[in-house]
């Protein structure tokens, strides 16, 4: 197992300890996880861009962001398990089509791409 | 290396290729990432809980949904890669504090707790 | 004036007072709206969709509902005044285009539209 | 009627044609709504701050991101009128507690301020 199945296999245990998995199926936690990436977005919006990196090596908001960070996890976690689709086969899927997409010569140090 | 380290030396050097990272502060990431969840909220909007685990096992919007989900996990590689936070980590110690915050014999089956 | 206007009137004193305006660039504002819709959203993430509409009457979701649209429209606004787009203009050009884009006939009862 | 109310009145016509009204309970509204707000940042997220004025003026994204606000407005429109709350109400009174909140002599040109 890799260390991110050992680590679903944990929160699959602290959802069914709580009987969560009734309130789990994927429309809602496809809410939760938008309610969390919120709350990441929160952290970010009055920092400017240039000061964006500094900010999130400061003790305090560092914290905070690693906090949602988290949750934002945790929810990806959950809806990947719940439906069945493998998070890293789905990462590693998409950045080989992003590949195709994005050839080199053509994208180097554009961001006017038109969609990630 | 796990197996989610090799997948972030592979995005890594994707994105050193195009000279991408200019764009990459953490607050346009956190940007990225709302926008990938906005994507991904959209294929159950209009579908009910009861049908969205059926939803998510038809063939054509299950390859749609595991598209968002490589977006919104690589938004989210990028991220914790850009401010140095370990993934792994932060979901373990969120879930490690979800468990101090919602003991199970008051949690159990309740939907209404305050914030996740 | 409109109603939205003297609202908008408001809003823009409201900032003025506070010298926030150097925070509130476009990109900034619409964080602030990602994250205010993140918190509605979080209103009626373990909601089902069929009892929605009762939650959404229920005194204590309602006022926190409430709350939180006040949040995302302020948001809204102001990313209208900082931009100068009429955001009643917007409104109707867009529900002008999704009539031609949704004729009666094809999109009645319809929740299988491509994209909204 | 206000503005606003003419256009609510239209926006129940159109909904009412497509016999849609039976997908627009409060939660699908809410996806409907954080959907559309990730489109709208996904406009802004490659673009500085210091640049976001400008691109919001230039034409192609102007007219990108003022169909973006129709939607993001609509689907606002669409959960007031579900809900019955009245989003100029809504507005108003958020805006009287934010004033109470952030006292004018406490919150000039701070940014740091908790949550908006």
């Amino acid at each position: 197992m890799t260390d991110l199945e050992v680590f679903a296999t944990e929160l699959r245990r602290f959802v069914a300890e709580r009987e969560w998995a009734q309130f789990h199926d994927p429309k809602n936690l496809a809410m939760l996880l938008a309610s969390e990436v919120g709350e990441l977005v929160a952290e970010y919006r009055w920092v400017t861009g240039v000061a964006a990196d500094e900010h999130s090596r400061a003790a305090a908001p560092r914290a905070r962001i690693t906090d949602e960070i988290g949750d934002v996890g945790i929810a990806l976690v959950l809806l990947c398990e719940r439906t069945g689709i493998d998070l890293l086969q789905a990462m590693s899927d998409k950045l080989e089509r992003n590949r195709a997409r994005y050839p080199v010569d053509r994208a180097r140090g554009r961001a006017d791409r038109p969609e990630d």
